[in-house]
């Protein structure tokens, strides 16, 4: 059985602003600001993101995002390891144990990015599965293959692909990796028919991972997840992403709301489907195209981290932490918000057009109502919910009078009749406690 | 907000002997068999199926189901009335009024089936709307039909169409309907996009009952229901069978268990994904070809029973009631059973492959504990579960010891280390009380 | 077998500009027009294209293209009529008869367009089938519906069914049609599955025109057309859409090329794939928006007709022809250029990318030999070609060294050393004859 | 411009019976028996079928048809050669230039299959491409795999694939390559999208065959091919499949007359859909399962053999020479009906249902003409046709009376009217010459 939570993953990931060029050095930066302005407000994974065992990574940029063929780092049982040149401590074989050491230190956690697979290399060398008999070559299935990166053969499902697995999170365990976050595993775009070997590569990792003991987050990535999967996410997974990449545009916050709508049902302790990072602050350095700020408005933004927070999706900072403004730091910490994410909070949309969308949210242990109006429109339009219409509230009756907090602003509103009706701005959220 | 309800529906369908023949005399013979020897059980609707409004139904059965163009009866509203030749209590425009009242007063439920939208002919005829100035033409969206049914066109998603079914569902209410089953709604096989009308429709129909007072449940057919629009019939129905129609064939019984995995997380007060008719007994005698006896083993009947069961789908039975044998109504009978379908009882898939399939379920008021093996195979086999592995037993903890109940055979067995270990014969069932 | 004929029909159509809405006087003119002017260029057919049948048709142009339930002329075998209050001269139940005949003595000839199947009304009244014992509603197949147009039913692949196929093509025989253009049969985007009964429909349709012995043409739309069925079309018409309806924008010519490309081994005597109207001239006006003229650009026209001409499709011209500008009418009368829609000129595609496409044409009897050069860029740029790597030219040998002439222009060009390499303008054409 | 061709190719090939299995000395004995018995029929290509190049081919059958990261021959520029252990003449670099030169002696010609693509292995070593500066890392696209053989990675649309497709033709054409059948290019079941990259790859062959100023006929698989791109096959190749792999079984016979139906129009010269192998006579060693004679009734047998000649396809013997019995010698040898295969005969569906199909052939430039009746149920029934209504007859009128030839049986039938009416055997065939 997998381990389970009490709440859905926060933390930073190093993706969003350096692509897959990040160091040692910057990692730590990263994970010193989060320790000391952001810990307390829940915040606690950092997360190296991927291909930090290529040498050569970021240096052909205008060519490819994942240099094919490139210069990874591997051991001689098939297992790449840290970039020495981009992590220092990593020398001699260490991993990223130091690394992980540092930030245990900080009362932080620490998480890792891997492809699913065997490195391709490994297979073509027939390098040896560590303490058997088997090969790279038994293990990996030259069939199946990453649509975007061309670094892994998938694993096969027989031994030698499980001792392969075991193996590796093994590895990870006794470096003090705290989180997994497995790439090409959740979605495969590529192949015509349902042969992608990711489904059954999530259970041997969280086979491997039950055999290390450790309490270690599995993440699944990309996305859009497959909802006639669920099942198999939510009993081999912690998280799993239920889009795309997601970035800072409003063509992309939009159908969240679909893609949360049909997630809804299946967020529980210790399994979050996921809406990916939140493309905050200063972000894109290592795309090749210059750093930048976020793109979405202010309103875009508190629309949708109130989106993620009462849906109950992990929460995962794509900024340049040592480059936070004041804004985004006041937004990540809104304690009264953030909140919502832990596992006694249950939303649920009430209501959702091409105009507009409601959620409600009920804390099932204490009782506590919340009510999101979200406007979808270009232009500020006045919203209303009857809380008679909210099935949750309906459950759980109570006074449902006075006046109610608005918990971006502060401020408070009077209910008129058991009825909430408000302005909102274009693309903006109110965010009600009644 | 639609009607709650304090369990899963259950009850007696005429479709599975019946077809569309089923005559007033028939509906209320096996009403009195539901009241004298069923009804105790739990099993409290009565379900009047398909064309109740064709004079001529049946007529031409090797050729047509239904029969196109077909003798219908209908008000100068548009709206389809029983037949008269066969439900002689409706003449004079009493529409199902007395057999409503007679199936009342037997402490029973009254239910129909309609077919979604409006007549063909009130459309080609411009029948008016009744109190309106809108008329049937105005209503009916020529586009809209349905692939093996020819009654009907859909009904627009404008003010004339709510006009339209609000003046229907009113009649219904006047007549004493408690439940309507709606079918072309829940998935259409028939168009390339998504053209379907139906979804539209399912909100106005609970829009109309709403406007009612009465308390009718909305079940839609036929299935497989899309679970990408899950929300939307937990929003708008009662209920929406998640498969095409069910039949007492292995082949259709052995992927129910897929549906109810994809579904499990769906199951909610008042609002039921649907198993289907339980096709046991007396079978098929409208079909044309005859009436038979259910073609399912008796362990195939207790392996759907126990998934329906504990899955939480409505049951409805499909048999000829007057003619039904001792171990039908036996198996018709398991209280301890049958009340898995409560909606304090919540089931999950433990585990399945192409094998076997493992399903928990808990009380979440009492914390009462179950488990359901089943044998997926042709051959009987040992099946075992470690209970320290079934997530709902580890959130509710308690003694997993000495000895627990299998609930078909009423026998004791030895839990060893936390862990059933049983034979189940071939595509059979072991159900135990923990 | 079906008719044979000596080049791809040339005419005019009514729908471009007329919608549904055209008249006895309109037709009138545009032929007088058509026989004055444009007949010595092969231009003959004049086509009545939907709902004359239809006497409140345009009436709300606003809401409806096709008005649901509308008013129509129908005699009492099911048979539709042309609208009295539109076609004075078929009162009294004379058809198109005196209209046919009036064209007939301007030298042209005479063609309507249906749909497929028969009037839904004519079905729901269970209308006798002339000189049957079988009745609309034998024929009519209630599950088959056209997804834009809602006059009709589909005719069932039975006795009746051809019965009734066979008692309208006579009476179009009768009244002296030269030319069926059948709707809703060759392409149908409604239906999920196969069960598009225009399939069968278009053999009956074959069929019953043999039994009349009159020289009738078979075109069927709308497009595109399926590649799979093509031995179909081939088999039992004689012209087929290869794209949807067509009209003025250059989205909708640039993948002309594609469907061109796809169908060229396709075009033979009394078989031609259909590129559909050209929508040249004035347009438009009966679609409730003003009427207009042409959107394309002048060396968009000259594209289009080089394309429709070296491809081999018929040419039918949806300008109102009384308002012809001098123009058009000089495109519309290029002998040269008309010609290669003969059937001794086979025209097939040399290379295409999204720059560019080139064309080359053999008249297989004379030897004579074009080649087109089409630029499908924003901007002019110099396109050329290498006539020895032109298979067509390779296979008929041929001094290819001196001047040849653009047909469009009238100008002579040199080749140098067997190599065509011109400017051509944006989205246009040079058209040589080599 | 491809090289042209005077009818389509007929040869041996070694897949049907020795798999990915054959040696030298056994193409040497097949070469031998062909030339002495078979060549004067017009059988001429040779050709050596899949792998090759790989020393272990075969040796793990039971696991694997392909050997995953398998021991192959390889050059230092990325090239496959012949397996020394299998095809001894090449040792020392001599690549398949002994062989080709021992065929060529027997008055025949020399053919090889590759698949698409580069060597993995090259790719993971970045060997140089001969002549070059670019390297195999620089070609060797690593999302680009072929589903079901694992040894290469196709070749990118730039500059350096194109010089390693020149290296590795200009190699095929040093060595006396005739014929070159190029495998996962003409379809791949695997990519949910065209990111597929043969469709490139066939253009840049054929590149490189010109280059070399060899006549090598370029033979594409696997099918079935998309009709939609007829004309990229007919641009860049001289045969392309039109079916999967094609084996003795009806269920396969069956669909290749939709397929032929299909595809008749894109017979020409130099231009060849293909129907695949012919698995007549000794079939299968190489599979692991033993070898056997063909499965097919020899009325299935003539069936096929017919469909392929006058529908045009290319011939290829599938079955092991040295053991050819008398019915299937006598089978290849008929004269009068192998050259229907030549460019001078059309062939052409007069029609087709699930009982039967009809095909005409006629020869364009002497006028000669054939129908072939073909009976597609499990028993004898007479089939028909009317020679008035055969199309290509109808353009090239003369006597339709009198004694017609059976080419099969050699027998003379008379002519009833302008009909032939003859029984035919279950699966079976009868051809005329009329």
């Amino acid at each position: 059985m997998k381990p389970t939570m009490d709440k859905a993953p926060m933390g930073w990931n190093s993706y969003d602003y350096y692509d897959t060029t990040v160091t040692e050095e910057q990692v730590k930066k990263n994970a010193d600001y989060l320790a000391a302005h952001l810990k307390e407000y829940g915040w606690e994974y950092v997360v190296v993101d991927i291909q930090w065992y290529a040498r050569d990574a970021g240096s052909r940029r205008d060519q490819f995002q994942y240099i094919p063929f490139g210069d990874m780092e591997m051991d001689g049982y098939g297992r790449y390891q840290p970039a020495v040149n981009r992590f220092p401590s990593s020398a001699g074989g260490k991993g990223f144990g130091p690394l992980a050491a540092y930030i245990h230190d900080l009362g932080l956690r620490f998480g890792i990015h891997i492809m699913r697979g065997i490195p391709r290399l490994a297979a073509h060398r027939h390098l040896p599965v560590e303490g058997t008999a088997y090969t790279a070559a038994d293990t990996a299935d030259p069939a199946s293959i990453c649509g975007w990166n061309p670094d892994m053969y998938g694993v096969r499902d027989n031994a030698a692909g499980q001792a392969y697995y075991d193996s590796l999170v093994q590895m990870y365990a006794d470096w003090g990796v705290d989180y997994i976050k497995c790439d090409d595993i959740c979605d495969s775009w590529m192949y015509r028919n349902d042969s992608f070997s990711g489904w059954h590569e999530t259970r041997m990792l969280q086979e491997a991972i039950g055999k290390t003991g450790r309490n270690i987050v599995l993440s699944l990535s990309p996305g859009p997840a497959h909802i006639d999967r669920a099942w198999q996410y939510e009993k081999y997974a912690n998280m799993w992403r239920i889009t795309d990449d997601f970035w800072d545009r409003w063509e992309l916050l939009l159908p969240m709301f679909a893609r949360c709508e049909l997630w809804q049902n299946h967020v529980a302790q210790g399994s979050y489907p996921d809406c990916d990072m939140l493309p905050l602050g200063r972000l894109g350095k290592g795309f090749g195209h210059g750093e930048r700020d976020c793109n979405f408005t202010k309103e875009e933004q508190k629309t949708m981290l109130t989106l993620w927070c009462i849906f109950g999706s992990p929460l995962m900072v794509g900024a340049e932490l040592t480059k936070l403004d004041e804004w985004t730091r006041w937004l990540l910490t809104r304690k009264e918000i953030l909140k919502l994410t832990g596992n006694a909070y249950v939303g649920r949309q009430v209501e959702r057009d091409g105009q507009h969308a409601v959620w409600s949210c009920l804390n099932r242990e204490t009782g506590e109502r919340y009510l999101a109006l979200f406007n979808l429109r270009e232009e500020e339009q006045v919203l209303s919910c009857d809380l008679d219409e909210v099935e949750q509230f309906a459950r759980r009756p109570g006074s449902l009078d006075g006046k109610v907090k608005e918990l971006w602003s502060e401020t408070w509103v009077d209910l008129e009749q058991g009825k909430i009706s408000q302005p909102v701005p274009a693309h903006g959220t109110k965010l009600y406690k009644l």
